[in-house]
């Protein structure tokens, strides 16, 4: 294991940038935190955002990252100035990889984006900043999802759960009119609900920003410090490994085939 | 303000066990703190709970409380007798008052209650035992509703709503058929859905763990140090006070009618 790549998320959303990494980057040693101990960070103050993502990236540099993809929408519209303004390494946030795809179908469409995130994230404003600053004419419009996040965790994910599509009424159909070309997934979880999503609003291109960003940070791995080619994966948990292992599949597909080891985050 | 009493939970919650207390003394300060940047406290381990804990009571202790009010599920059941061994104040948890009122309710009826917590309360059995210990031919149900606390933090509580009576009726008709006497509401927040879980499953009574805990500690009232009459309370918050308000008002009824401050709780 040489010059391993990090990934962090406030729980285990990230794992969807992770899968997409791990198969973009065959021959690299992937090292993931999911700080499970205190998700969500979605409903928290920007100040504390700030401090626990500068803990995450600490820890992930304390095992040898040479760079890291903050697989987090609240973490990557609050904390990425802060984490390049504190660290050497290179970051990948979910905010630029998603909203350039997102900007590229609305430009080959009518010119509108649906922004879907926490309610942190969403209050940043961060995704249509990030769209206005590649092409000023797209529309955006955003919606906060503040349940999408406990709805995936506990299962709710299937098309035609009853609680999952009366949640995604409610935060989709008041945009119906607005008729967007994509819905840009601003938060990991989200991709999950696709289904979901898509019965409630059928039509625009959805955009995973895990995935955006795990193809960001693959097209970054040539000017990074070369790996050994023997990829030896770990992932780390704030809180319980066991919780940590048996929610993974969700994210995954199938439970993770790495060691989890519990973190006392707190400590970086 | 003389001795005032203390109250802390994890978060909004025990805003529910606060206004309760406010009426029944009308004479005496209120000090609450809620621990809303670590909240949830229901998936650390043990040891990190006992640690919090600690610290909440040596906050309130810091502003002279005479008592403490553990308004707080996953704290009372993890962490009173440490609380009780550590300081010399007295302290009421949330578990053993609504066990007695169950059971109580269930000595009435055909001896069965139904327990709602979060996982981490449901998986310490504390309500199941509180209950055996006052009559061990009681039978308790416990049942785990992970997505009520983020339903009620989104304003998911009116009767009708769907989402919400979609997942309680997925945590409550299983156990439809065990037709408990009385549902115990372990967890603080669970007050706020009252009417939907009274639409899902008619007949049993309510008991709000918030509320009970309250009445204890005002029947301790008489033998505390004593108040000036003059109440002036105050909540404290570890994370954003402006949040803090905001959010309150919907445990209050209204938005809180005395200052909101911030403390670094890790200090403590």
């Amino acid at each position: 294991m040489k010059n391993p790549i990090g990934i962090f998320d406030s729980g285990l959303g990230g794992l969807t940038g992770y899968r997409a990494l791990r198969r973009l980057l065959p021959g690299r040693t992937l090292l993931y935190f999911g700080d499970t101990a205190r998700v969500p960070y979605g409903t928290r103050s920007r100040e504390v955002i700030r401090r626990y993502s500068v803990q995450d990236a600490n820890f992930l540099l304390s095992h040898g990252v040479c760079a890291i993809l903050v697989a987090c929408g609240t973490a990557s519209s609050n904390a990425l100035d802060l984490l390049e303004q504190t660290f050497s390494v290179p970051f990948v946030g979910v905010v630029a990889p998603a909203a350039e795809q997102a900007a590229r179908v609305a430009e080959n469409g009518n010119g509108r984006v649906l922004v879907l995130g926490t309610s942190a994230t969403v209050a940043t404003g961060a995704y249509e900043r990030a769209i206005h600053a590649l092409d000023p004419k797209i529309r955006v419009r955003s919606a906060a999802c503040p349940l999408f996040v406990p709805l995936v965790e506990n299962g709710h994910t299937r098309k035609g759960d009853v609680a999952a599509t009366a949640i995604a009424e409610e935060y989709l159909l008041p945009h119906a009119d607005f008729r967007p070309d994509a819905v840009l997934l601003g938060c990991t979880h989200y991709p999950l609900l696709a289904e979901v999503l898509s019965a409630v609003l059928p039509g625009p291109v959805l955009i995973s920003a895990g995935e955006a960003s795990a193809k960001a940070m693959a097209s970054l791995a040539d000017s990074l410090p070369p790996s050994d080619g023997v990829p030896s994966d770990a992932f780390f948990t704030s809180d319980d490994p066991t919780l940590f292992r048996r929610e993974a599949s969700r994210f995954l597909g199938a439970p993770p085939d790495a060691p989890v080891h519990h973190v006392d985050i707190e400590k970086y």
